[in-house]
């Protein structure tokens, strides 16, 4: 931590701190500037929230951290690339781009299954449904929960595709667990902290959604908890943030995908439906969400869309979604991935 | 909802819309206006997403909602505020302000029966501190939990003054209740809705936090749930909203006290110290919420704020709080309140 | 500036970047540290963009300025408030706080003049009224011009009350100021840096309202920008930020007038017309203000708002101004001040 | 317009909205809903901020607008793209993507041609460098003005690069007219009316960038402002927007490029220096940006950024820049486009 005193800050005012800091079991290091004095305090200053609150001491201008608060997620400790094999021959991180496709919702068996069988003819490796739902109205269709999964599980044995759903309370994380290959964590519990310590529980593969106004750091700190349960295998999903643009549902943040390959070692994925919001900007987001390195891609696929239960105006039909995998692959194979 | 028709949609195009409005059960009203075609629906709109998804279809622009989604919290239904008893004598919505107050986190015995004997004499007429505590990262202090809610237990016995504190997981709603005479929902799970509608089952008032970046309409539709299950008695907390600027933790949004006014017959109660993340900005806000018409208040206090396990550096000291408080008062008589 | 290694750094990449920072004329004070080196750059670094570009240097992780980036209107060089004479009686930033008042545009003579009279009997002290008018429409009304200053002219000889309007471009900064008691920078034009320079060599007070999405840092440095020319009258007025929430049309950030009062000692007006856009949330935020601490109001007022044209909808009708008058003293007496 | 009337309003306040719509030259279109009614009042609504002020009538819950408020600059008159010949060979809108790049600052003859060579070497089509530079402190270096336009002729000379410069008042829009082949219109200068007015007069093809803080619809209506002026050769480049996160300078908004591909005929270029404010992000988010169907990229180099006198942490070296463009080929190629 730096420490940054008021200009005019008194002798006394200084070495007060300087002793608390000492008291912390930091050492002190004082620069004595030309317009003011900056103290550092050195030694390990993660889960230190009490040389933050030296703010309130008299003379402190500021408190200012250096490290990253995150250990396990960051690239300090892992430098390669983390591979996160969903089942035999489905790596997150490695070359290939990994494409999950499905309904918002598991709607009905045959709804879910001609999806499946659709999605991967096109070439996606992973079949995406809720059972359970997140909805902003209690009034709103909430998922077909359990009979939800059963639907999943009859289409993954019809197809071979493995399966993401989604979890929104612990006491359904090991029912849940049963029946997914990958547990998804949706961006309103990003920092659902016994959600997050829960799954970190599991044996299974995380797929993390960036809450909806939390920076990269936050959301690190989020697949943190994760993992400081054990559980090491988080995919990060970057689904847009909350802006003032109205035109877009969410402002889908490319960007992110760009800082994370600098920040950590874990694979990302990007989801250009609930980002847009309208299925029409879905492709030209998936190319550019390739383009940037992603890692993979989460897009919604339905057979009738405005017929759809949940978010149809962001869902794309079988054809489109067929159209948009054949670019994918050309755009993958011109940066040296494949699809 | 109104259904907006490109320009220069075919005839056919707009036949097959009005077909599929009727299919879901609305009239179809349709404006053939100079540049395009306009389509009202007529019928209760809450909970049709179908109408949304119309969007998807040849011809349509966009899709309009006209009624406000939300019912039970809403005006429409019943227009004279609501009244909160929390325990005898202290209601939120009426008359008198209720300010809420307390450290963060309970730390010890001794920590939170010295703030509360504090708070009292100042004029607070509820204690707050944290048992389990929402923290961004997993090495910070987690909150000391069953063992925290007894010490609440032991500070109300001393002072009489009733608790209010935070509930993070559905499976100790219960536990908390029996505590609590406020279940508070933080704002990282104010979209929980599980945990809505597990405190929604439970028989003590519900103070929810505004999220971090969710609108008003959205915050009411989380009281809607709460509501749905039948506790009707929500207290709306606005706590700050995140926006680009940084030299206040988040922003106060205290138009939204005015909003709500207009919008809903619940009380509103304003935290300025999670709001502003610095302890002096907090007597001015506190102010401003008074003025701007806020049912309560919700203040940070801290024997040692840097001392505090969390948040010290947005704890008021035991005598600015009471400072605080003797302005508040003149404030609260000035618009015909009392404090 | 503090200079911030990556950990694992090589002990060459250290030395080359002390080289550089004492090449640009700071001395350098490096902290060896547990896990990293952090270099601290002694010297006035306002103006020193170069400091910064070291992030693209081999081996560094960030960099972090400590001091200011503005001296005039910051604190360390003027403690106390200054007080800005705008006609003999008319002060901004002593005990009175100062209401401007009237319309969004000049539209008729009888218009202005009838406004004029109405806000003078309830107790304003100053009339706006547009003369020049920024609009997203280049098919909206554009102001009346100097035709419109005219008319401002004559409702100051009538009423006595001086002028406040808004100058766009520099070409009319010199009209303007003859007509202007306060020249007005518009939101759009926070950081028209010329026409900042042109402002400040004027001999008027500046009334610079905050950008829609600009930090309070970059509003003090635009103040920067008035006052490094020769003019230190500069009013600061909040107006608004631009976020994500729809029910208002900006969000009001009261907090900036608390933060304003420990940065600066230049004077804080704040408008919630335009900041919330709707004439019911007017009041509330009045009174809001006047708690917060601000040193004076601007209020849109007309005649006929649903005739008016342009902001109809954000403005009071006099008696509501009046009644709000009546209530703003009284937040004002109870905080120690008048109106 | 629709104009929402309040659930309960009475008969009287639907009459007296009737009668002010017709008396404003619209025709009225009731419909009397289950809950409320609605009315709808058909004529070109462009310009008239009347309707929307009868938010304040008795009776009124809002005022939703239906038409778009463009006209040039949408796709309702021409739905074509347009293209845009910088000089002969260099088209915006074409099946080719057009490179500008360059410094933030000329800073010296040396520098802009070293640059301007290298940058066309690797097959940049278009030089950039600022001689007018809107700069956040007074303090900063403001650009070599006059001097600084010269050295990008002689740069232009040697190269044969066309040059894109920005203009920060209109008092030197002719100047520099004479020395740029495409005018700038920065960010903070979006909604500069004025500035914006005098560029449309010119006959050089102006690039207007989008403002820190707005919304796509007002970024078409200031293309509008230059367009209703006569000028119809807009360029729009994205820059990003500003948001909560900070590990980049803004949010680069990449699905505006799809947003925009469906709302205007005119040609958008993706800068992402400014956007993302760190050099090692600008590779990704430029091959992202190719993908999403930008008509043209500005990039930032500067021959030895640590040394720069401005933005030196978001430049490329050279040969950075170089490899960079060798895999924006291929990217280009991969969606049937070249570069």
């Amino acid at each position: 931590m730096i420490i940054v005193m008021q200009k005019g800050a008194s002798k006394r005012d200084i070495e007060n701190i300087e002793k608390e800091i000492e008291n912390f079991g930091y050492k002190v290091h004082p620069i004595y500037g030309t317009e003011r004095t900056v103290i550092g305090a050195i030694g390990d200053e993660r889960g230190k929230a009490r040389l933050q609150a030296l703010e309130t001491s008299p003379g402190v201008e500021n408190v200012i951290p250096i490290l990253k608060p995150y250990k396990l997620a960051g690239k300090e400790l892992r430098k390669e690339k983390t591979q996160i094999e969903v089942v035999p021959g489905v790596i997150f991180g490695g070359k290939k781009i990994q494409v999950i496709a499905g309904p918002c919702s598991v709607e009905s068996l045959d709804q879910i299954c001609e999806t499946a069988e659709a999605i991967k003819k096109s070439g996606a490796t992973i079949l995406r449904g809720g059972a359970y739902k997140p909805r902003t109205s209690p009034y709103s269709f909430q998922g077909l929960e359990k009979e939800g999964l059963e639907m999943l599980l009859e289409a993954k044995k019809r197809t071979g595709l493995p399966i993401d759903t989604e979890v929104m309370k612990e006491s359904v994380v090991n029912l849940v667990s049963e029946y997914a290959d990958i547990i998804q964590i949706g961006t309103r519990n990003m920092q659902n902290f016994d959600l997050l310590k829960a799954v970190g529980m599991s044996d299974k593969p995380v797929l993390l959604k960036r809450g909806l106004a939390n920076s990269i750091k936050e959301w690190l700190m989020s697949a943190e908890y994760i993992m400081a349960q054990g559980n090491l295998n988080v995919i990060l999903c970057e689904r847009g943030i909350r802006t003032f643009e109205t035109s877009t549902r969410n402002t889908l943040d490319l960007s992110a995908v760009s800082v994370l390959k600098k920040e950590t070692h874990l694979p990302v994925v990007v989801d250009p439906s609930h980002a847009t919001g309208h299925w029409d900007y879905i492709e030209d987001m998936s190319l550019a969400a390739i383009a940037a390195g992603a890692d993979g891609l989460m897009i919604e696929v339905h057979p009738n869309p405005h017929e759809a239960w949940s978010d149809g105006s962001q869902s794309l039909t079988p054809p489109k979604f067929d159209s948009l995998m054949k670019k994918a692959k050309k755009v993958a194979e011109a940066i040296g991935r494949e699809i």
